[in-house]
């Protein structure tokens, strides 16, 4: 399948938005709308195993988002949680990365906060669960055991590659926090579908828009 | 004017890219580009003053840029120093941010490393001048003056505010560095036309779209 690509990226980033939209033009309850997306991550996952996609990270909750109802952070938390799990049964390399010290982060990803190998670990799978940009930055004032290193080498998120492609559904055209040192010369396409929407078209045509850009790194 | 529109953004940033596409395109060579792009910057600005928007800032040129030919390194230079010497005779409280320690840094800019007020300052202007986004963060790690601070608050950067919408001409849809942490919530518009191609459409559609974006934070 890959044949059908000149170049393809070696690391996506996922930002899966519309869920609440979604559940609300389907007459559910906004939070409803999260377990609609747990399917649409699994099928994405496998046309990147199909590619030989490298890395994949999928923007799962924020420190931002917990704010919401509970009804809400209850179902996002369950949906992250659901889809590790799953993962966890076929081949992939993950990792979930945010803040996991908080009651926030659901206890049952914390052995995935150091990455953990699946079946042939055939693709990286990044998970960001209680994720927060903030957080994330902070974290390299005391990372005291490195340092030599300049900011970006000693951020929270460092074992996450940079990113050459972001992918978001739901129409928004912004990073909302997402990963903001990988994401600095990513490619950014936006679908306007919502998330629970998914289809494969969608994400062959980012890939196809992809293949024709070209990459500088600011140079 | 402003009346135009229900709701304006209080802080653009502003990526006038293709100058160097531009030129080739009109047979010239590629570091003409950057003289054609001074006077659409100040056509902006002008724009910018009759709607009442209260900060601007304009990605100059980067440390990531400086690895170009002698040609186009001393081209976008000499365009930087002449935008902000121009909008100095203006109205506007100017900003230059950037590694002003290094030789790239144009010396003529110096004065402007600290907030000066022109005129009656009526709009916040601010020029990226041998910025770099690892220089930026980096910062941060030697900010001792701000000891309780979080990472975002000690960054170089630290005096230009949140960016509320980014405009980049020249068809790209990518960052490629331009302040990360202030643009983490930002609406990205892109204009396909080449910069030196700026025509007051380009921005009254990039506000008119901003003005259907809703606004949370993250939230």
């Amino acid at each position: 399948m890959s044949a059908k690509f000149k170049r393809l990226p070696k690391h996506i980033g996922i930002i899966p938005d519309g869920n609440r939209r979604w559940a609300q033009q389907h007459g559910l309850a906004k939070e409803d709308g999260y377990r609609h997306g747990i399917a649409p991550g699994f099928a994405l996952y496998e046309l990147c195993l199909e590619l030989g996609i490298p890395e994949v990270t999928f923007y799962g909750f924020t420190q931002d988002n917990t704010k919401r109802p509970a009804a809400q952070k209850q179902a996002f938390q369950q949906a992250c949680v659901d889809a590790v799990q799953t993962l966890a049964k076929r081949d992939a390399a993950l990792l979930v990365i945010g803040n996991h010290e908080s009651p926030l982060f659901p206890k049952e990803l914390l052995p995935y906060t150091k990455r953990q190998t699946f079946g042939r670990g055939l693709i990286k799978i990044n998970f960001l669960v209680n994720y927060g940009w903030k957080w994330d930055l902070s974290f390299a004032l005391n990372s005291h055991d490195l340092p030599d290193s300049q900011l970006h080498e000693r951020i929270a998120s460092r074992d996450i590659s940079r990113l050459d492609l972001i992918i978001r559904w739901g129409g928004r055209r912004r990073l909302s926090g997402f990963l903001p040192v990988q994401s600095i010369y990513a490619d950014f396409y936006v679908v306007d579908d919502y998330w629970p929407d998914f289809m494969p078209d969608h994400f062959f045509s980012a890939l196809k828009w992809y293949e024709n850009q070209d990459i500088t790194l600011g140079g």
